[in-house]
């Protein structure tokens, strides 16, 4: 009988840590101005990443910010065992076109925003397993490639209401490992205090409210997350004060008021160490970015560069990393189906240095 | 350091096998008067599955295939650790209103037409890493949502050229866990003779060879399920007569011949034990089906129905099972891009009841 390492419904823990070798982040202007802008790694002008569609700039800045995140590891593609990657197009075509273009065997993963989360759990069963010593976690979304995709092309010019997010322009990478890294000028990821650890998942459900508006995804993925972090709590026997940070996807102003409502009725009040990355991102009011920013390249950018490093340092010592997603596509949305959402929990946390 | 069970440049080997407690298929009329219509569990003549929607239809179908697998193995949805799911629609929407909808933990995925290959090999490292002692893979096709999605929806009355593969209506799904399923009448995994092992994967890679004909995906596929096969076989230092069968998943009459082509230029000849899930689905001369049959319900209904059995009942020895995609969207395809393949590959054993 094999030993299993779940814990309670839907989380398990990993029997030894597995850590975080480095991790990258690159957006595009918008973000570039926003309050994170002194965190990315790199801030692209060019919305079009030097290429000719919309769809091929996410491509090239999905394979450019899982090669910069390789790199900061001190590896070449060929040690990475696997690349786990995805994004929000149809048919998850710019992870096809991008990160599955590094010559790596490859998973390609479709979680809607949520896909950073989704991701990090598979890739680090995979370490965990021994089946493979560096994992590549990958995704992405582009504002005009998503907007194309889920609503209108830009060109339309259509109104968005208050509700309505702001897709984020970023790809987020994370390279996984059984070893912490080494020090290095170049890597956040290693500090004097010590490094990141992945210690437990919770895995999602779907849940579904029977919200039908696709520009107020906050609402749509609100109750998933209630859903994933009471669980992580229940399965960990936590409670939120046990997290120095509960940091949800891209809940915006609305799906987070909802969130904190919802769980305020199950007993638990998150008020106090509750963090959106898709407020995070921009600055609402003067950005003009509405309920705030969305996609699965915004809680990846912002894991990516600002989480991650203030685990490393040490500032915080164990958060809860709660991607979220909203499951349509423009067919199911047209058809009249409801959006369920699905969140994902992963822990993350600091641990010291030995060596 | 953690114990690695990885073999070769791609591929791993489970140190303690993860078994096949249960398969299902469910298709619809025309795969029901094909080949294999004594196989299947259960052949739906209504096309739309009681629902309104070609949408709709896939997701009944694929939640139905499921829960079908999940029965067969003596298990209610709560038994089930996680389920692993995807298709081909836009943002995998068969399977977030499929699988997605039976309350199971539920990561998506999207690989195309090798989507049940890459369900199976992340649903075994997950049991073989302890993080489950019961793991669903589910996925689905529907000939007239892939048409709609990729091509033109069905009432456009298109012509079709003969290097066309007609989708497969059906899904297909395998329950994976840590221990062998106990004898019982309802369930095929388990014979007098013994039962299924999953005992090595091979991850395949991006493989572009430039190809840009959507209507001739068996072309796109081949060399992706060449360097797969290939590696599978460097990896565990076989040759093909090491295995009683090499079973791709769809690449139908044209992506057969020029994957025997390109393997007979690396020295490995493959025509005395090669079958293609597409070529065993469908009559191709008399039922009009071109190519040969498609999606990735193809090779997972081919699995379930007829692969595993042979297995479970020691008629094959060992078999290496080769789902191939073909990487595309209908926007990647209008902007003039290539569709690139990839194949994985999932060795399946025999093994003798102990009990």
């Amino acid at each position: 009988m094999k030993t299993q390492h779940t814990a309670g419904a839907s989380s398990f823990s990993f029997p030894e840590p597995v850590y975080v070798e480095s991790a990258a982040s690159i957006v595009s202007k918008k973000e570039g101005e926003g309050p994170l802008a002194g965190y990315f790694d790199r801030i692209c002008p060019d919305p079009m990443f030097g290429t000719k569609t919309w769809e091929g700039a996410e491509s090239a800045l999905q394979r450019e910010t899982a090669s910069l995140a390789i790199q900061k590891a001190g590896y070449s593609p060929k040690d990475i065992r696997m690349v786990l990657a995805g994004d929000l197009l149809a048919q998850t075509t710019a992870s096809s076109f991008g990160a599955a273009g590094l010559d790596i065997p490859f998973y390609g993963l479709y979680g809607a925003c949520s896909t950073m989360g989704e991701a990090l759990a598979l890739g680090a069963m995979c370490v965990s397993g021994g089946f493979g010593k560096h994992v590549a976690c990958v995704t992405s979304s582009h504002f005009a490639s998503a907007e194309k995709e889920f609503r209108f092309p830009l060109g339309y010019g259509n109104q968005r209401p208050f509700s309505a997010t702001w897709t984020v322009t970023g790809s987020g990478a994370v390279i996984l490992g059984d070893r912490p890294p080494a020090l290095s000028v170049d890597n956040a990821m290693r500090t004097d205090a010590g490094c990141v650890a992945l210690s437990g998942i919770t895995t999602g459900r779907l849940v579904d409210f029977g919200f039908k508006d696709s520009l107020n995804m906050g609402a749509c993925m609100a109750p998933a997350a209630c859903d994933t972090i009471f669980q992580n709590l229940q399965d960990f026997h936590r409670s939120p004060g046990d997290y120095d940070q509960i940091l949800t996807g891209d809940l915006g102003v609305i799906g987070t008021k909802i969130l904190l409502d919802l769980l305020r009725k199950k007993g638990i009040d998150l008020s106090e160490n509750h963090s959106d990355c898709g407020l995070l991102i921009f600055n609402c009011q003067s950005q003009d970015t509405h309920s705030g920013g969305s996609g699965c390249g915004c809680s990846a950018v912002v894991l990516a560069s600002y989480i991650l490093p203030k685990i490393a340092s040490g500032e915080w010592k164990r958060v809860l990393f709660v991607p979220t997603g909203a499951l349509l596509s423009k067919v199911s949305f047209n058809e009249g189906e409801s959006i369920p959402g699905i969140a994902h929990g992963v822990v993350l946390e600091h641990r010291e240095a030995e060596e």
